[in-house]
């Protein structure tokens, strides 16, 4: 019995190196889930081996401008001379299909879609120190020590912003950290204020 | 790594024959909680084999009545000639030990403590229907129609007042409300609100 029929939207973010990725990875391999991914929009060139729908939605610059105009994203930035944004109509048809549809973005993005989607769940996670996350971009190694430091000192300012979310997630392991984010959704589902309506419904059939 | 060391107050409540006991006998029985009962205090005489401080605190009525005034209580009713409560220093004390302190009343119980401790965490449980619930108060098999039918109306009275908890758990099966139970303490502790204060110290000590 479900009282609450629509997915969520769960919005995975925190600082660079903080390894949210890994763990949205981890959530997807758990079993008994209705998880979906959020496929990206993007004008950049497709790579040898992408299919459109599937890494990417892939459309022309003019496409993207006029949904930006629109108010078709849920969010949407520049980088590298190319657009990237999440498609407003696409998550909402999979919310309605009874999905999770998550979405790992950086935090920038994050504040973008809670202006638009106040009922999603917005997880922010956490290294266990600063340290750990200085440590966890040093141990990328393929950066200079200035680039690691910029991503340190990005990171610094993007952590200050937790206070912005509704979940503060620690990713002391990625078990943890996925068991955790599991729990936030199930109880998310079963919130008064998600659930009053098909309570409703479940009560009036109840006294037929 | 916990960021937030205080336990938490989980008020479970919902009608009469939902099944609020059995759950939360079942939450006990589940392994790495550290779920604490909360002990109610009355001025009803020990019954033979009752410890005070076991089954209950046993005071006076003069004691009692001076807890009342100095709003020592997170709840109190009176039943047949006796007062029974619940102290709101023996629950402080352990949450502050970090314990989860599992409160299960009635709805108008839960309705003070509401008024009392913003911060605990209110769980409403509700049959599958109305029909599920008759049914269960018919099969108690010890009492009369009328006393029955009463209980019943008492009940959908107060299964309008779901919409002043937190979350609504429907009780189709004791393993799956003790699960959503068990997820909501979990996300509960997540709670940025909750957390800010750990998040800080450990923001602080990870930069030294």
């Amino acid at each position: 019995m479900k009282l609450d029929e629509k997915g969520l939207l769960v919005v995975i973010s925190g600082p660079s190196g903080v390894g949210k990725g890994t763990v949205r990875n981890a959530l997807f391999q758990r079993e008994g889930h209705n998880l979906v991914y959020s496929i990206s929009m993007t004008t950049r060139k497709p790579r040898p081996g992408e299919v459109n729908g599937r890494e990417y939605y892939f459309v022309s610059q003019e496409e993207f401008e006029n949904r930006i105009k629109n108010n078709q994203f849920l969010e949407y930035a520049q980088f590298v001379g190319n657009y990237y944004g999440t498609p407003l109509d696409m998550v909402e048809q999979k919310l309605n299909e009874g999905n999770e549809v998550v979405l790992e973005i950086e935090v920038q993005g994050a504040m973008q879609v809670r202006k638009k989607m106040d009922n999603a769940v917005f997880i922010f996670i956490a290294p266990p120190t600063m340290k750990d996350l200085l440590h966890r971009l040093q141990n990328r190694g393929s950066e200079s020590n200035e680039v690691i430091q910029m991503r340190y000192e990005k990171a610094c300012r993007e952590i200050e912003l937790a206070y912005m979310y509704d979940y503060i997630v620690v990713n002391d392991t990625v078990d943890n950290a996925a068991d955790k984010i599991m729990a936030i959704i199930r109880a998310e589902h079963a919130k008064t204020i998600r659930t009053m309506s098909g309570y409703k419904k479940l009560l009036e059939e109840g006294k037929k």
